[in-house]
């Protein structure tokens, strides 16, 4: 216990080993993303806890979004707290930072200004991580207490680093789970999930999988340049890191590429198809579930709608700000619909109108499955887009950053959805979009299409991502899954050593069925020359 | 009825609409292939109509394995008899002549004499195939009773032509059931299942996914030879006759390619991973089911063998008699292992020993699932392969001819089986592999291995099977699962149009620069020589 001490933080740390020597599933060791990242594994964690199984988050004492002091929490999770060499503040401003430059500069940047400002935030970002990898990996004390505590599998969302290396020195099966990795290249490079640029749009281009012939010829530069960009990136920063802390030069791509399962958080529904390895697992939507009753003031608030109906807003649980003149001019589109409307917003805009509600936070599963809910205006994150999906509720999305554009742009090429710009969409606008997608019969009818290919599969989302946790538990893995072509090299992969060797003996067929034509040729001239003489 | 009457045999078929009125579920209209590919199709078939669906048989009546006037299945099914032009025995004959020459010629010969023998056969088998289309497409009455039948879905085995077409002619969503085709071309050129020569073995060769480097030169060389012979077989062929059907120029490949969902019968357990596209479904061992109770005289003779236990003997539905040399050298070997055996044959060798009983059928399921159960002696088929890896039986191969050295070569890769050339093996050598089998732990411990892969999964695969055909006939289809790729020609899928404008640009942005600093140079120089001069 004593050195448990030394690098977690007390009171609720030291419950960690009693926990894991109570229980009598498997043993899972978690690296979560933050914010939203964090909400979707929690979905996953928690069931896994209910089926008997122990759980230990690993999370730096300066997370902005996990509460490790929260009892509720604690009663559940094992919290492997890590003492890092940076503030709170300092990382949650790294995530407001992000969002702001997409926001403002980034719609406006040229294509080498994106990239600068992406590598920069990205550069800034790593070393976030490595300070966190420090604490982990460079703890002696530490290590010795984990390889102690006898995991039987690793499950990371890549947003956060080194979980996978931390895998691989524990010796443990790894399981990843993510939504998408820039220009999927993770996927692609690691994964080897091909994804060719033809019918498959780069993440996070806004295409469908039907592209014209511009779309293409974006496509494949957008593939090409985040390949080449990406690998440029990882080789002069990350791998020289693991190699360092592997003590042989290695790659976080032949680490990732380890992983026995990645678990996707997307799904045919809204994702363009493509070839999957049989070690990819799609589960979009695993936190989505019937809802709940509501809160009974909230409830009364709804009820108080009517026929009406309500609609629900929010921008996630990383923008709470909007500058006021955008919140009062979306304050006053919404004043102008009959509908009552509840708003996760907390700054009163001016010209907020008495059919709003403003709520710190939302109960929003609960809320888009409630039958009186008309619409839901959101800025596109996958978790409350799938709970739309879910629940069959129409949109309104004002994409902010990320995978934003691309996730509404899916649903409004599909017909439920109306997209606005945010910066310059004005109050006329935003309540004719709200207009549209309540009473055009059409955006419920293609937005209750999608709910049926969402929630109809063999097996749910969340049963499938637990399903394949324990079955790496179990087994020690799924390399039966994997693709044999993770240990060949590009040329073995794409079969250059094989067509050169084909083409040489075809090379020297043709040499030596032409040596003999010549041969036979002169020996002929030669008779005639003979007979000649 | 009256039209019905005049293409169907009586008295079963004229059912069929009486059952399509009264059944509550949906109506799927199958193709089945002959033999095996029955025997597995069946199953599907029956827990469709267990589920309250309607399912109609379409059958020829010259089929030499399904027997249309059998009272339990026209209770289950409807049968829709065809008139063909052959008779039961030619068509017999047609298979029989492909086991002979599988067996006695393909082995000996070279690569050229193989394609000869199997092209000369595959023409032969499509003539069948083509006489059996005629019965249905070029039938007018039949064609406007199916019409009227209102289906709601087809499920075809492509060993079974034209089933895909009357799927299209009727407008109807259509399912695929295939074990693999020759050179996977058909999933490969049809499905647009990516197959990467490098590590993916082109079916049936028998090779795992890491190939040595003489490997994937024959792997390749396979891949191009089977690409090529296909679809010049199909061009000369099939596509002219799809053609003259439909109307327009079409070929098979495009109406297989609409098949909503590919239900391929085999799984990760033995196959190996390769990237799949979200509308191929892996059911492999969707025939396979916990053990029933035996007959009490076969359950008397099993326990009659004490702990030695007993060792079944199959070489499958097809193959009935070995030369008589053969059946005396495998019957002595049988002789001389302390376990009962029962074989599944219908001559007696003179050699049958005592321990030895022979059987004109077996219920092989029952028997592999019995505890007392030690060894399984089979050809290698995948129906009898999935039944002893369920079971966890470990397997001496003697491999005939189609998949069944693949097959057998993957479980002996794992350690799961021994197999013996059945034209050279002799006595001792069937003894001593039968004795290591049984007497050898880690032959037992691997095959419980493959049986823990093959039986955990997140659904049973009948029940993802039948998932799929109730999908397709709740939506209509599941055209959101099939890859974009199977609407791009050529070029297009390999992005050559795309590089090629790329290239374009590129050149002519170089040009441009090179004129530019070509200029700059001149007007330079020309200052130069102003200033001198």
């Amino acid at each position: 216990m004593k050195l448990l001490r030394h690098v977690l933080l007390p009171p609720v740390l030291l419950l960690v080993l009693h926990h894991l020597a109570v229980a009598d599933g498997g043993h899972v060791l978690v690296f979560p993303g933050e914010y939203s990242h964090w909400l979707n594994m929690r979905n996953i964690m928690e069931e896994l806890v209910r089926r008997n199984h122990s759980v230990t988050v690993a999370v730096p004492d300066a997370s902005p979004s996990i509460n490790y002091n929260n009892s509720r929490d604690a009663a559940k999770f094992n919290f492997l707290v890590l003492k890092v060499s940076y503030t709170r503040e300092e990382y949650h401003q790294l995530f407001l930072d992000f969002i702001h430059f997409s926001m403002t500069e980034l719609p406006r940047a040229s294509m080498l200004q994106k990239v600068l400002l992406l590598h920069n935030w990205a550069q800034r970002s790593i070393d976030f991580g490595m300070r966190q990898c420090d604490a982990m990996l460079k703890n002696e004390q530490l290590m010795a207490t984990l390889r102690d505590a006898a995991f039987d599998a690793v499950l990371v969302d890549p947003m956060v680093m080194c979980g996978d290396l931390m895998a691989d020195v524990l010796g443990l099966p790894l399981i990843l789970s993510l939504r998408f990795s820039m220009g999927s290249v993770m996927e692609r490079h690691c994964g080897h999930a091909v994804a060719p640029p033809s019918f498959v749009p780069t993440a996070p281009l806004p295409y469908g999988d039907h592209m014209t012939f511009r779309e293409r010829v974006i496509n494949m530069v957008t593939y090409v340049a985040t390949s080449v960009i990406t690998e440029f990136f990882w080789r002069t920063t990350l791998n020289q890191y693991y190699s360092e802390l592997k003590g042989r030069p290695t790659s976080m791509c032949e680490i990732l590429g380890n992983a026995d399962i990645w678990l996707i958080r997307t799904f045919w529904d809204i994702e363009t198809p493509r070839p999957v390895p049989p070690n990819f697992k799609y589960v979009g939507g695993l936190h989505c579930r019937p809802a709940n009753k509501l809160p009974d003031d909230l409830e009364a608030f709804v009820q108080s709608s009517g026929d009406a109906g309500v609609v629900v807003v929010s921008f996630g649980s990383m923008v709470t700000n909007l500058t006021a003149e955008r919140a009062d001019a979306i304050a006053t589109a919404l004043g102008r619909i009959p509908q009552k409307v509840i708003w996760r917003f907390n700054h009163k805009p001016k010209t907020l109108a008495p059919n709003t509600k403003l709520c710190d936070w939302l109960p929003q599963n609960d809320l888009l499955g409630h039958p009186l809910t008309r619409a839901f205006v959101t800025h596109g994150g996958t978790n409350g887009l799938y709970e739309a999906v879910y629940h069959a509720v129409p949109l309104v999305g004002l994409p902010l950053f990320a995978d934003q554009p691309d996730n509404l742009a899916r649903l409004t090429r599909r017909g439920a959805a109306i997209v606005l710009d945010i910066h310059t969409m004005t109050s006329d606008e935003l309540t004719e979009a709200l207009q549209a997608v309540i009473d055009q019969p059409s955006y419920k009818t293609n937005m209750q299409y999608l709910s049926e290919l969402h929630r109809e599969r063999p097996v749910s989302p969340l049963s499938t991502a637990v399903f394949w946790v324990e079955y790496v538990m179990r087994h020690g893995g799924a390399r039966h899954l994997r693709l044999a072509s993770q240990e060949l090299n590009w040329f073995q992969y794409h079969s250059v050593d094989v067509v050169l060797a084909l083409l040489a003996v075809m090379i020297a067929c043709c040499a030596l069925c032409w040596a003999a034509v010549r041969c036979l040729l002169r020996s002929c001239r030669r008779r005639r020359r003979e007979k000649k003489d």
